[in-house]
Order: C-alpha cells, then sequence, then structure tokens
C-alpha cells in the first residue's frame, strides 16, 4: 500500500479470479467457461481487415451491439448498457446506486464480486444467510430498505428462484434497486427481462462470458428502465468512455446473430450437466440442482479439499471455496462430454483410494 | 436520471467524445488516432486460433503485456499497472489518491476527463489557469497541497514543460501524487519515466492508442512505484479483474515487440506535422509549437467555430473547444502527407472566401 491512497480504501481486498494455470495442461473446469469456441461467425467477423483498423477509436456508444441485444431481447435502444464484463456492469451499479442511505444487500454465499466491490468500497453492505439446504429466503429481502442484489440462479449453488418470488421481493423495495444478477440464466432457467416492464426498480444483468462462449472479449450488460440506463451511461462516460474495444463489438453482434449456434451449444451444456448429475449421485454425492453451467457437489467420504485436490492431482482443475458453510463442496463447471468422462473416472477412483485411506486409519 | 442514483452523482457530467460520424466519409483529424494502421505483427497474430479461444478468459495478470511493457521501459514488472484505455487508469489513479483531503488539481486547458471525471465524483478539484501564451506556469503548482494531474505535452496546446520543471513540482509536492500524461510523449518530447527513480510519488501514464495504432484496442498503463501499483492492482481487481480482454493483450505485446515500425510510423507524423505548421504558418496561422499527433492553430482572419464548420463542409472533420480561451483555435490532427495536403488545399480555399467576404461586408 502506497502512502497515498485514501482512507476510504484502506481495506481494499482484491477479488480473486480462479486460477489460470500457466505451467500444465488441465481439463480446465475452474471458472465456469463455455466448453465450445464462440460461434463460427465470430472467428470469421474478426479478420486482417477489422485488426488493421484499429488505430481508429471504437464506437463509444457501442452502437451495433446495443442495437442488436435490445432486438433481441425486445426491449428498447436507450434500456441496454454494456460494460467491459458483468463485474464492470456490477461495479457501475454499486457505484450509481449505494451509499451510506441507501445501502445494500446480497446472500452470504453467492458471487464473491459483489462482497469484494462492496468491502474494497466501504460500503454498508448486509450478507443474509442462505437457508440450510442453500436456497434464498425470500422474506430476508421482503421490506429490506436496502438495494439488493440477487444471482439468478445463485452461484456456486446453482438454484433458482421463481418470478413470483422475485416480483414479491421488487414490489416491497419499490425505493430501491433489485438486480437480478442472470450471469447463468441461459442454461436452463427463465430471464426476469419480461418483469421489467411492471418494475421500474429492476435491473437484469447479463454477460457474454457463459452461455456466448466469449469470456476473453469481455461483455456484459445491464437491461433496465432507460432512467437507469441513463444513470450507468453517464457513469460510465465519466470513467471508460470507450469500454469495449472494436473487436470486442463485432464478437458481440456476430454472436447474438447466430442464434442457432447460441442454443445448440447450452443445450449440449445443459444435457451434460444433467447426464454428470445423475453420474455423480450414482456414486454417492450430494449435488445441488444446478441450471447453470457448473455443478456443486459434496460426498460423505471425502472432504471438498481432499477432493478439489485429488481432481487436481490427476489434471482436473476445479473451483473449492474455504467459506465454512460450503467447505465441504467442490464446484466444478460443465466442460465437453469427454471432459466429464474423465471427471467420472477419475472420481472412480479417487473415491475407490479415499474409502480405502479412511478404512485403513480406522473411519 | 433515475430516482435511485445516489446523491453524489447528481452531478453526473459525461465526457463527449470526439465525434465518429458514421453518415459520411470524412478526413477524420478530430480524435488525434493515427492515421496509418497497427504493426502488420499485430494484424497477424489475431488470427483465427485466437477467436476460437475467446470461450476461455483472458489473462487477469495481462502477465506478457506488463512484462513487455516492463523491458520496454526498463522498470520492474510490479512497477506497471495496464488499463482498458489510459481514461480507467486516470480514472483508478483519482478514485484511489483524491478525496476531501487529499483534492486535486490540473490546469483549466487541459485534456477533458479529468475535469469530467472530477465534476461527476464530485471531487475537490482546482482548475489552474495556464499563462496567456498556453504555457503552465509551475509556480502555481509548488507546494500546492493537492494532487496534481498534468498532462505532458499538454493537450490540446501539444506544449511540453521540461524535466527541469516537473521535478520542482514533484520536489515540492512529495505529500502527493503527481500524474504526468504522457499521451503525446512519443512524437518528441521526453518521457518522465526516468524520474521515477527520484520520485516515489511520480505516476506516468502512457496510451497505445496514439503512438501505437491501437486506439480501438484500448490500451493505457501507469509506471511509478510498486506500492503505487499494488494500489491500482487491487482497485483493479475490485472493479474489473479482466480489464483487458484476450485480443487487445496481444496486440499490445505485437505492438512492442515491433518497434521499428513504431519508430517509423511516429517518425512520419513528427514530419508531416513539422511540414503542416510551416505551411499554415505562411497563410498567417499562428500555430502552437505542439509536440504531438496535432496541431493547434488560430488566425486572424477566421473565426476559430467558422474554420472549424467550412473544414467540415469540405469533408475535414477536426475539433473545435468551446471553452473562451480557446474558442479562437482548432485542433487538427496530423494524417497522412495526402490528407494534410488535402488541409493545406481547402484552408487556402476557405480564407481566400472568408476575406473576400470580410471585405465585402466592411471588416
Amino acid at each position: 500500500m502506497s502512502k497515498f491512497l485514501i482512507d476510504r480504501f484502506s481495506n481494499l481486498e482484491p477479488y480473486v479470479p480462479g486460477e489460470q494455470p500457466k505451467e500444465k495442461k488441465y481439463i480446465k473446469l475452474n471458472t465456469n467457461e463455455a466448453p465450445y469456441p464462440p460461434s463460427p461467425n465470430v472467428v470469421d467477423a474478426i479478420d486482417k481487415v477489422v485488426v488493421a483498423g484499429l488505430n481508429l477509436y471504437c464506437d463509444p456508444d457501442t452502437t451495433k451491439l446495443t442495437k442488436i441485444i435490445a432486438d433481441f431481447y425486445d426491449v428498447d435502444f436507450n434500456e441496454v448498457f454494456i460494460g467491459n464484463g458483468s463485474d464492470e456492469v456490477l461495479a457501475l451499479i454499486m457505484m450509481a446506486f449505494v451509499d451510506e442511505k441507501t445501502k445494500v444487500c446480497f446472500p452470504d454465499i453467492t458471487y464473491g464480486f459483489y462482497r469484494v466491490f462492496s468491502k474494497s468500497f466501504d460500503l454498508d453492505a448486509k450478507e443474509v444467510p442462505l437457508k440450510d439446504d442453500f436456497t434464498i429466503d425470500i422474506n430476508d429481502y421482503i421490506n429490506c430498505g436496502r438495494n439488493i442484489i440477487i444471482a439468478n440462479p445463485n452461484a456456486p449453488t446453482g438454484l433458482v428462484l421463481t418470478h413470483e418470488e422475485i416480483e414479491k421481493i421488487l414490489i416491497s423495495n419499490q425505493d430501491r434497486v433489485v438486480v437480478i444478477d442472470e450471469a447463468y440464466v441461459d442454461f436452463g432457467s427463465k430471464s426476469c427481462i419480461e418483469l421489467l416492464d411492471k418494475h421500474p426498480n429492476l435491473i437484469v444483468v447479463q454477460t457474454f462470458s457463459k452461455s456466448r462462449n466469449l469470456a476473453g472479449a469481455r461483455i456484459g450488460f445491464a437491461i433496465a428502465s432507460k432512467e437507469i440506463i441513463e444513470d450507468l451511461n453517464k457513469m460510465k462516460f465519466s470513467i471508460t468512455p470507450y469500454n469495449i474495444n472494436t473487436m470486442s463489438q463485432i464478437a458481440g453482434v456476430e454472436s447474438v446473430k447466430d442464434n442457432d449456434y447460441f442454443e445448440k451449444c447450452n443445450n449440449k451444456v445443459i444435457a451434460t450437466r444433467e447426464r454428470t448429475k445423475k453420474e455423480l449421485r450414482k456414486l454417492g454425492f450430494r449435488v445441488t440442482d444446478s441450471k447453470t453451467n457448473f455443478i456443486f457437489v459434496t460426498h460423505d467420504s471425502i472432504s471438498g479439499k481432499e477432493y478439489y485436490s485429488e481432481l487436481r492431482k490427476h489434471g482436473i482443475l476445479t473451483r473449492h471455496f474455504n467459506d465454512k458453510r460450503i467447505n465441504e463442496y467442490v464446484r466444478i463447471s460443465i466442460g465437453t462430454d469427454e471432459e466429464m468422462d474423465k471427471v467420472i473416472e477419475v472420481t472412480k477412483k479417487i473415491l475407490y483410494e479415499a474409502v480405502n485411506y479412511n478404512f485403513v486409519v480406522g473411519k
């Protein structure tokens, strides 16, 4: 820390991104990336002409990308805001709408970014415990008097709130924004975008990083009332006016255009997920009912930490969290069928060894 | 504005980016872009393999790009911070180091982003008037008790402070950071990076948007003490952990590698600039001694606004600012030799018509 850092940021606590190993080839199931490349149309569109034109600025209004997203979700152009990944969208939302008066809350177990941002920016953030079964008790959010952020499906649990439940939260908190982070919505749950007409305090956030196979291009977006979007745009133009580079704008547009590919990839991920759930349950795992591109699993015969470590030794990278309530669990992103076959195969071996081991030491 | 926006941002005032016209082909000399494409190595490197790999996250530590910048400027890896354009770098610097106690100041005529950010974030920002000849009076900054931001060369004047002058400012403000924004340094002035060893309160900011022909890729960076860089990294990891997308990281690396191309392009811009200055002076313009990739010009026989409008009518886009002190001036980015020949030719025509017109109405 330098002596120049202002007092407000003395608690700066950076988010720790999922490991991006450089030394060894792993089956990489630790950051919920898509196992398939972006649409071939994206690959074709970013050609030598595009790259040779990078001496010119990108469109600061991200006109084409905004328009195609608006059309896709059947909302107006001025109801869409695009950020450098949904992290930037979420950060700008928290900057714009949270202060000591309006505050914020979110589940205690959820996407780690909300907590990191809140701590770093010294926000009054209440972490609301999930129930023991990892579901959200919506009563905790009724009339809560704070801005609310809920990942739906939630991460890393994969569990979903119904629209009826979300509407109760929206109606009882009309003076605060309710952010529904739908990073994983395309893997089998229903977007709240259709609720926007009824609820001017709703902000839906989505990303191109998961279901659109573009984590490396950094595109996230918010859909909300035009007044909220106007606020976010003003924030953006004060911080990073040209926030989406030329290549990513094109990648985004082409990705939305190729809806067949989008649906095909996501359907494959869903099928692979359901099959993997079934196989792991057969092996004695408890597996949450994830509607995302990852599963969240635990087993009585091996600790979360050990299962994570053993998978890693066998060349499979997953994610283990140290939070006490979930440290018996491992989060496994859904890869290709071949990759998940490998997970099952290795898991059988690990369990066999673990049970043997436990037996020997008399457990 | 939505009713949810917090009080702090009630004065949100967005930066107005230079016009990016879509309707008509202009000679585009309004946003100080390079007139030449990025290095051919950049064009070759962003190939189908790279784009097909965008389903994976980019490196959040921007390792390769950070390393090559550090090597190029002969500083340590942990003395370099990379942002999504230098705007993001500057925004994070102002967030991290400016509060009601430490404050900030910058010239009244300079890069508009400093003012916009300060107003939007309600910072205590003092705008220090340039002298009548548009130079900076360093006495205004000696012992000023505020953080300081100086573009060097300054924009839109193009004028340069010497290292001796900058060191006086650094020495007299050791409890505050002094940000030297060197967006245009590669067009004929000397970087302050060599002063870093002596001055732990110095932050040098540069960009790939001008001299590296990559405005559309969004890469800016800061070089400073490792403590300051650590602060900026923590800020980044709290807001946009993956701030530089995969393609731009590669573009940046390849651009730094191709030093011959970098020097060749910048030398061409410098030669074209000097020739254009000379030609315009012959036509009666006053032209500041710009060390950048733009010139700042005024003429007694035609107002700044009229000259700008006439150039525009003739298909040449430049930049005119409404600030009273500089509204008789026009800023013209340096294009190719052919483009600048066209500027001279059109200017002769405009002047001829303007002088005729003024003569008729008896001026």
